[in-house]
C-alpha cells in the first residue's frame, strides 16, 4: 500500500498559476512560491466586493479518538467530488503545526486519495505564516521583557528623561505574554526567565505551541490587514502595578508585530491530488483557540467559487459551536449545511463500552476493534447522534459522512446507513475519498449541493448582550447536556471584572478536552449528570473572545517514546521522506 | 533627504525571472518567491560543474566604529560598478538577522543608492532561511529534552522496551544544545526549564540569536544538501553520564533537523537598485561563528559571473581571517583580490585619541569628528595600515576604498588617499556608491579588476596540521599582534582532549571583541604588548571548527532604550514602514 507520501510524491501537479487562473485569480492576485504555492493578495476582496457569494459547507466530526476520523481527508475529499460533479468548489483549511507533525503524525494534509500536495511542502514551513506569528510573537515578548529590564534599571525620572517614552510601570508578576515555538517541547511548559546578571528582572514564563498564540487567532478572525493592526494594539501584554492593562500599542510594538505578519495575512493556494483549488490559512488550536481556518481565505474563496468547504477541529461541541459562536459571529458569513464525519472504529471507541484505560485517551480502547460488534456500534452511535442533533441545533441542514475503512463491515455500515437515516440528519453518504480520490466522495458531494439548496435559518446558540454566566450556562446545559455550571470563586470575580470593563458582550471559547462532550475526558457517549467546572476566564481582547478554562487544558504539548521525527530525513535525491 | 526606505520603495525593478535568466540561470534552476526574490535550485551546480569561475572579492574592513563603515554599502556599490563597467558582477550576501533588524538599525541591506531592494523583503523574512535555521535547531532542543524525560521517567529498562531505542543515559547537567530565537532577548541569556510537574527534568538552559547557532554555519559551510545532511548528523547535542558524546544522529533526529533546512540550503537571488544580482545566503555570527555567507553562494555566483563580491564581518581581524582560514579553507575557493573599507570617520574613532567614554563602546567617541583633525586622522591611519598589511600576509592584493561621507574634508580625504598609496595597498578609490550607485564606484571598480588580474598566491595563516595551541599562538601573535596567547586551565585541557579526540586538525574560530584588534575593547589603534587570553574552547563538530572564547562574547543581544521597533508599522497602504 501506498504512504500518504508516496501518493503525493507520484501526483501531477496543475501549475498554480493556471489553477489560480481556473479559479479566477487575476495574476497580480498572486505571488507565486515555486510552481506548487501562491499566497493570494487581498487586493481580490476589493476586485470582486460585489460578487455574489458561493455556499459555506462546515465540516465536523464525532467526538475524536486516536483512530483517526479523517474529517481533512473528507473536507478534501468532498472538495474533490463536488468539482468532479461540475461544481466549482475550493476548500479552506488550516496550516498543521510542526510539532504534531515531527510529534506524532507526520501530517495534516488529508490522507490517502484525498490530500493536499505537495504534502511534504503544507506540512513544513508552507509560506512562512506560523514562522511569521512566532516571531511577531516573541519580538512582542522581547519588548516587554526590555522594557522591565530598563525601567527597573533606570526608575521613573531617569527611564523618562533618557528613553523620551513614558513609565509604564509593569509589574514583573503580571506579564500576560510569554513566548512561543512550533514545536512539542514539554520542558518550555514552565520556565524562569531572566537568570544571571544584568539580564533581569527574574519571572516565571512559559512557551506555548505557536497555534495557541492569540496572533494565531487573531491571524484567523481578521477581516483585513488595518483590522489586524488593530487587533494586534489591544493585545494585553502586562499589568502595571496599578492592574490595569498594558497593551501592544502601550509598547509601541504593534506596528512592528503587524509587520512581521504583513505577509501571513494572504491566504496561500494550493491544490488537492485531483486539481481542486485549497486555500491554507492560520492554525489556531481548537481548544484554547478557536479552531477554525480565516475569514479572509473564506472570504476569498466564497466570492471565487460556489462551495467552499471548511472544517472545525475536533467534535462539534468543539471547533464546530466555535465555528459557530465565534467565527461566524465575527464573520458574519453563515454555512449552508455541514458534514459530520464519523467512522464505524469512532463510535465503538465512544461508546463507553471499552475495556482497556490509558491515561492520556481514557476508556476508548476497544479490543478487536475492526470486527462486527452491535452492541458497541449502537452504544457509540448515541454520540453521533448527539453531535447530529448538535448541529442541527444552529439551523442548518446536517449531512452525515461515514469515512470508510477497508476493513469496515457492510453490516454494520448499513445499519448506520439506517440508523442515521431515522434521525435528525438531512442525509448519509458512505465517503471513499481516502482509497477512490475525487470518484469516491461523489454521492456525498451529491447529498451535501442538495443540502445547502434547503431554505435555513442560521442561528447562534446566544445573543452578544446575554451574561457571561449566562452564556456559559448556556454552552453547559445546551452545548453540552450539562446539568450545569459552575464557576470557582476567580472566575466569577473575573466575569464581574470584565463586564465591569466593557468585555461582557464578547463570546465565550470553552477550552475544555475534546475526548468527550463533557469537560471530563473518560465519560464516553453521551454524557449526563455533569457540572462543567470553569477555573478561569481570560481576555483575548485582540481575538475577541473570552476564553473559559475548564480543566486543565495543555497548550503546549510534549514528545512521545516514539516521536514523529525518528522516521524523517532526505533520501540520496535530496528528497524528503518519512512524512504521514 | 530620502531615507534607504524611500529610496528602495520609489525603485523599479527587473522582474526576478528576467534578471535569473540575464545572470545565466535556467527558469527550472528559480523556485520564485513572488516578483523579487527566487531561490535556485542546486541543480544548477551540476549543469555548470565543468564551468570556468569568475574572480572572488572579499570585502572586509577597519576595526568598526558605531559610526558604519559602509561595508554592505561598498559590495553592493562595487557589484553595481562593476557591471557598469562591463563585467558580469554577483554580490554574495548573507540575510539580515531580525533580532537587530528591529532592535537597533532597521536593516542590512546596504544603504543609499548603493541596496538590494526591496529591502523590506530582505531585512524581514526574506524566504525563510533564518526561520527554518530557528526551527531546526529548536527540534534538536526538544528532541534532547523529551529523550532526557523518558528516560528519567522510564529507566534503562523500561526506556528500550517500550520506546525500542537505546538508552542514551544523558546527563542532565551536560545538554549542549540549547535554543534560539531570531530576536534581542536578554532575560533568555540565562533561564531554567524544565519546572513543574512532569515537565522535567529541570535543567539551565539558554537562548541564542539564530545566527550564533551551529546550524548557521553549517548552512554557511555545507558543500551540497548530503554534506550538510553528514554535519548536522556529527552536531553534539549532549554528553551521556561517561562523559561520551551523544550526537544529533544518536538521537535520530538528523534526518527531521535536515528536512526543515532542504529549502534553506538554496541561496536566495535578489537584485540591487541598478538591477545587479545578489545571492542572499546564511547569516553566521562574526564573533562566535564564521561571519561569511555560504560557500554555496559563492560557488554558484562563481560559475555564472566573472566577479563574485562578498563580504566578511566586522574588521580583518574576524570576518576576513574566517575567511580565510575557516570558509577557503572547507571550499578551496581563493579569493583574486581585497576591498579594505574605511572612513575618515572610523580611522578618527580608531586614533586611540578618543575623549568620551561608553562602556558599550569604549574610547572611540570623537567631538566633532566631521571637523578636519590631521593628529587623530593620523593616529588612526596605524588602524587601516594594520589591516592592509592583515590582508596583504594572505598573499593577495588589497584595494581600500575610502566610503565618502557628505560631510567628508576633501583634504583630509587627499592625504588619506596618498599615504594608503605609500602603504603595501595594491590602490585606494573614493567610494560614492551611497550617493551616487553605479556611478559612485567606477575607479574602484576598475581597481579592483586590475587588482585580481595580478599573479597572487593565498595562503592560509596556519596549517591544519599544527596543534591547537601552535593555532593559537599563531592567530595571537601574527593574526592580531600580541605578544603571546595564555590558556585557562579548562582551555588547556580542552586542548588535550579535543586533540585526543581527534580534532586538533580544525581550525579556530576566534570569538573576541570586534572592537579591537586585540581582545580587549579599549585598546585601540594599534595594540601592542598585550596576552590573548583564552577561556575555553568549543567544538563544533558539525561547523567543522573549534570556537575559542576569548573574553565575553554576546551570544544573545538585548533592546536599547529606544529600539528600532517603535518606528515600525505598516502605513494606510498596507505598507511597511519605519525600517533603515
Amino acid at each position: 500500500m501506498l504512504t500518504d507520501m508516496d501518493i503525493s510524491s507520484r501526483a501531477s501537479l496543475k501549475n498554480i498559476t493556471e489553477l489560480g487562473a481556473d479559479l479566477g485569480l487575476l495574476p497580480e492576485e498572486m505571488m507565486l512560491f515555486g510552481h506548487t504555492k501562491a499566497k493570494v493578495e487581498l487586493s481580490v476582496l476589493q476586485r470582486l466586493a460585489g460578487q455574489r457569494k458561493g455556499k459555506l459547507i462546515i465540516v465536523t466530526a464525532v467526538t475524536p479518538t486516536p483512530h483517526g476520523e479523517g474529517k481533512t481527508v473528507t473536507s478534501i475529499g468532498l472538495t474533490q467530488s463536488l468539482n468532479a460533479i461540475g461544481q466549482k468548489a475550493c476548500a479552506c483549511i488550516r496550516q498543521p503545526s510542526m510539532g504534531p507533525v515531527f510529534g506524532v503524525k507526520g501530517g495534516a494534509a488529508g490522507g490517502g486519495y484525498a490530500q493536499v500536495v505537495p504534502m511534504q511542502e503544507m506540512n513544513l514551513h508552507l509560506t512562512g505564516d506560523i514562522h511569521a506569528v512566532s516571531s511577531a510573537h516573541n519580538l512582542g515578548a522581547a519588548a516587554i521583557a526590555a522594557r522591565l529590564f530598563h525601567e527597573a534599571r533606570l526608575g521613573k525620572t531617569e527611564f523618562e528623561a533618557q528613553s523620551g517614552q513614558a513609565f509604564l510601570d509593569i509589574a514583573p508578576n503580571e506579564i500576560r505574554w510569554h513566548r512561543v515555538v512550533d514545536h512539542n517541547d514539554r520542558c518550555l511548559r514552565q520556565i524562569h526567565v531572566g537568570l544571571g546578571d544584568n539580564n533581569g528582572p527574574e519571572y516565571g514564563s512559559s512557551f506555548d505551541i505557536t497555534a495557541a498564540s492569540e496572533l494565531m487567532a487573531i491571524l484567523a478572525l481578521s477581516h483585513d490587514l488595518a483590522d489586524m493592526r488593530a487587533r494586534i494594539g489591544r493585545l494585553v501584554l502586562a499589568l502595571n502595578t496599578q492592574g490595569q492593562v498594558i497593551t501592544a500599542e502601550d509598547l509601541g510594538v504593534a506596528g512592528a508585530m503587524t509587520a512581521i505578519m504583513a505577509d501571513a495575512i494572504k491566504p496561500t493556494l494550493m491544490q488537492t491530488l485531483n486539481g481542486s483549488p485549497c486555500l491554507i490559512h492560520s492554525g489556531p488550536f481548537a481548544n484554547i483557540a478557536h479552531g477554525n481556518s480565516s475569514i479572509i481565505a473564506d472570504d476569498i474563496a466564497l466570492r471565487l467559487a460556489d462551495f467552499v468547504v471548511t472544517e472545525g477541529g475536533f467534535g462539534s461541541d468543539m471547533g464546530f459551536e466555535k465555528f459557530c459562536n465565534i467565527k461566524v459571529r465575527q464573520s458574519g458569513q453563515a454555512p449552508a449545511a455541514a458534514v459530520l464525519v464519523t467512522t464505524l472504529k469512532a463510535l465503538k471507541a465512544n461508546s463507553g463500552l471499552a475495556t482497556e484505560v490509558d491515561s492520556n485517551a481514557p476508556n476508548i480502547h476497544v479490543p478487536n476493534i475492526n470486527a462486527p460488534d452491535q452492541a458497541r456500534l449502537e452504544a457509540g452511535f448515541a454520540n453521533l447522534n448527539w453531535h447530529i442533533n448538535n448541529v442541527a441545533r444552529y439551523g442548518i441542514p446536517v449531512v452525515v459522512g461515514i469515512n470508510r475503512f477497508a476493513t469496515d463491515s457492510d453490516a454494520e455500515l448499513q445499519w448506520l446507513m439506517e440508523a442515521v437515516n431515522a434521525s435528525a440528519a438531512f442525509g448519509c453518504e458512505i465517503s471513499d475519498a481516502f482509497s477512490q480520490g475525487e470518484a469516491g466522495a461523489i454521492a456525498l458531494a451529491r447529498t451535501v449541493v442538495r443540502a445547502a439548496e434547503t431554505e435555513s435559518q442560521f442561528k447562534l446558540l446566544y445573543p452578544d448582550e446575554a451574561s457571561l454566566e449566562a452564556k456559559l450556562s448556556t454552552l453547559a446545559e445546551v452545548g453540552y447536556g450539562a446539568s450545569g455550571v459552575s464557576l470557582s470563586i476567580e472566575a466569577k470575580q473575573q466575569a464581574q471584572q470584565l463586564t465591569a470593563l466593557g468585555y461582557g458582550h464578547l463570546p465565550l471559547c470553552m477550552a475544555k478536552t475534546p475526548l468527550s462532550i463533557s469537560h471530563d475526558p473518560s465519560l464516553k457517549g453521551v454524557p449526563k449528570d455533569f457540572v462543567v467546572p470553569v477555573r478561569e476566564l481570560v481576555l483575548h481582547a485582540g481575538a475577541g473572545f473570552i476564553t473559559a478554562l475548564v480543566g486543565n487544558v495543555m497548550t503546549m504539548p510534549g514528545l512521545g517514546l516514539k516521536p514523529g521525527y525518528l522516521k524523517i530525513d532526505i533520501d540520496a535525491k535530496g528528497e524528503i521522506v518519512g512524512l504521514g
